[in-house]
């Protein structure tokens, strides 16, 4: 368990966060007004703007003990507590906590759910304050940039100069380096794991059917789902469960399920879940929907396929970093075919050819890319290290 | 061009056949009647069954020299000539015609539609006799050996002892693997390419999410569209996306792609398809829906999720060969994920456990899984070498 500190008195919002559904969170919200819009990539002035966010352990005199943790996809704040909605686990556990590489011991550590999420920051399911109906697809479209320049509002917000560290894996890596590059004096190490500076290709397009399957929906109704009282259930659950085959790897699916049979002794000659791995599927894809909005799925795909860090630097990576004083670490993992090591090295090159201080390392996991959620002994190896080092460098420990 | 042969005076058959769409059909069609039913692995008899199939060149005064294709999952019988439906070149015109490895003037070719199909052999669009209205899913589920038992049956009619060989890739290797386990004595040599002697875990995953995606389309009706006038398009379009990204790689897909835009400038922030791969997915999507039938999509995904040749035979993958006399030629594709090279490996060691005559090639191809129906010369020479190799020992060739 992890001892939940009060926001610091600064920081204090009007109202409690709520969901996509209207229910109370716990944790924090920081509202950004009418009188300074939000800048968004695509031209957009967006206010009101509101930042849903966490926070666990207590920031020193200096402010400079601040951990910002970057969620992936379908993640949310709360990373390092039962989840409000579904009674899981914190998301980072095994990451975030007492005797954990990120500890609240030793760290202020603040996790927002990302502009166009479903948790309690603006998105696709808030109320448009113009019109008093849920934005749908009149939300404008975000991107990894605006999400990062939310977040800098709110670090600025919260008195916060220079992060410790920003840390997160898959589009939370795509975010950590969007940081580095953008506000490279505020990030004194970043951590980026199992991520990329831009979408492949194949991403794009797994992507891709992602949102087709929700607008295949009828129940999408073209966005306005919510003012129609439906949902787009089933659509949203075939594009989770077509992602969910990307965020494993097959020998990860071989060794827990293989072509095991589902309650039976032998197949039933029929469409019903035989196979065990089926069952599974479908139960990640069931589940999924009761938690997530289907057009913040849509606005968080486009995100990530948007997101290329070269060619908003002339098309090349390095000048991403130029100059950059930034520690940084980074991971991937051997069975990462979403987001594989080639990606990643080529970050670790373009940091290179800027003199960075850059340290990374390729884990051993037949576990896929969900590898940076799961038990990997040596990821906390490798980044407890890290962080124990860039803290002694930050005056944090002596 | 191909010189199309007229089926040998003994195959005429009563009707052409005819697209699950009810359109005439080029080539034969063979009907299994009623007095001799095909009993399925599900425990039905199934008759009458009708097998439309195609053949291309001159079956010699031996019946020798016969060479059995078998198609993939979305493949059909025309196989070497214009699709009469999409008008596209035949899917397998690199392999097969003049000068090619399987050269109509050297082989009597024989393709046939398969069980469960759309193109005219039974499946579940074809009309229930015995309801007059389309089967759906009344068709009891067809597995891989149901569709070699049909063929069976097709190549008792012709009259032909022992095919010179049966090839095919992917769905059609499996059903090569099943012709030699189940029929020894009347496969002179046998070529699965890219294929796997039982569907993996993850290809299990990928296929039920295919298969969820058309029945979540609320046209499936569970499964009677035909009977209502509608067609579960969005479903099948979505499925066949998904589909598609396992057939490629994704070196292919950045060579032809990368993150390239679709005739504009930049990108657009919002969710038109932006991306040429994206545009090029849902073309993939809507073209597939016209030439396809949906519930056939579920059927043959099924017969592939339940194969396993070394299941059916005590669990040794090697009893399937047990003193087999077949000439084996196994090919598969470095970049191919959906049927990675170690699934053929397996196939290649216990055909060497039993002694089998058996050789093997991996090709360096970025082309993924669709790799066997595309240019790869060192396919061809590998294959046209060992076809030749055969053919002097089976004497056709001096």
């Amino acid at each position: 368990m992890i001892e939940l500190s009060s926001a610091p008195a600064s920081t204090a919002s009007p109202a409690s966060p709520r969901s996509a559904e209207g229910k109370m969170l716990p944790g924090h919200a920081f509202e950004i007004g009418r009188d300074k819009p939000l800048k968004l990539d695509c031209g957009v002035e967006l206010a009101p703007v509101t930042i849903a966010y966490q926070t666990y352990g207590t920031l020193n005199a200096d402010r400079s003990n601040a951990v910002l943790v970057c969620h992936a996809l379908t993640g949310d704040q709360f990373c390092a507590e039962t989840h409000p909605i579904t009674g899981k686990d914190g998301w980072w556990d095994s990451m975030i906590g007492p005797g954990r590489p990120v500890d609240p011991a030793d760290y202020f550590i603040i996790s927002t759910n990302v502009l166009g999420g479903c948790m309690g920051t603006t998105g696709p399911a808030s109320i448009n304050p113009d019109t008093g109906k849920p934005y749908g697809l009149g939300l404008p479209i975000i991107t990894i940039g605006d999400m990062v320049r939310a977040q800098a509002r709110l670090i600025d917000h919260l008195g916060i100069e220079t992060l410790f560290c920003v840390i997160g894996g898959s589009m939370g890596a795509m975010q950590v380096l969007e940081w580095a590059s953008s506000y490279p004096d505020r990030v004194f190490c970043a951590v980026p794991i199992a991520g990329a500076a831009r979408h492949s290709a194949q991403n794009i397009a797994f992507h891709e059917v992602g949102r087709q399957a929700v607008m295949a929906d009828p129940d999408w109704r073209g966005g306005d789902y919510a003012g129609q009282k439906v949902k787009p259930v089933r659509g949203l659950a075939v594009a989770r469960m077509a992602a969910h085959i990307t965020y494993l790897s097959e020998p990860a699916l071989h060794r827990k399920f293989g072509r095991n049979l589902q309650d039976r002794a032998a197949v039933t000659y029929g469409f019903d879940a035989d196979f065990q791995v089926e069952s599974y599927l479908r139960y990640q894809g069931s589940s999924f929907v009761d938690r997530f909005d289907a057009n913040s799925y849509l606005y968080l795909t486009r995100a990530m396929d948007y997101f290329d860090l070269a060619a908003e630097h002339g098309g090349v990576l390095g000048n991403a970093f130029k100059g950059t004083k930034t520690r940084f670490c980074l991971v991937s993992f051997t069975s990462d075919w979403l987001f594989p090591t080639p990606e990643t090295r080529e970050v670790v090159h373009a940091l290179n050819a800027v003199a960075a201080n850059v340290s990374f390392c390729e884990i051993e996991s037949d576990k896929g890319h969900d590898a940076f959620l799961l038990d990997e002994p040596e990821m906390f190896a490798v980044l407890g290290g890290f962080l124990k080092g860039c803290a002694e460098h930050r005056g944090l420990r002596k």
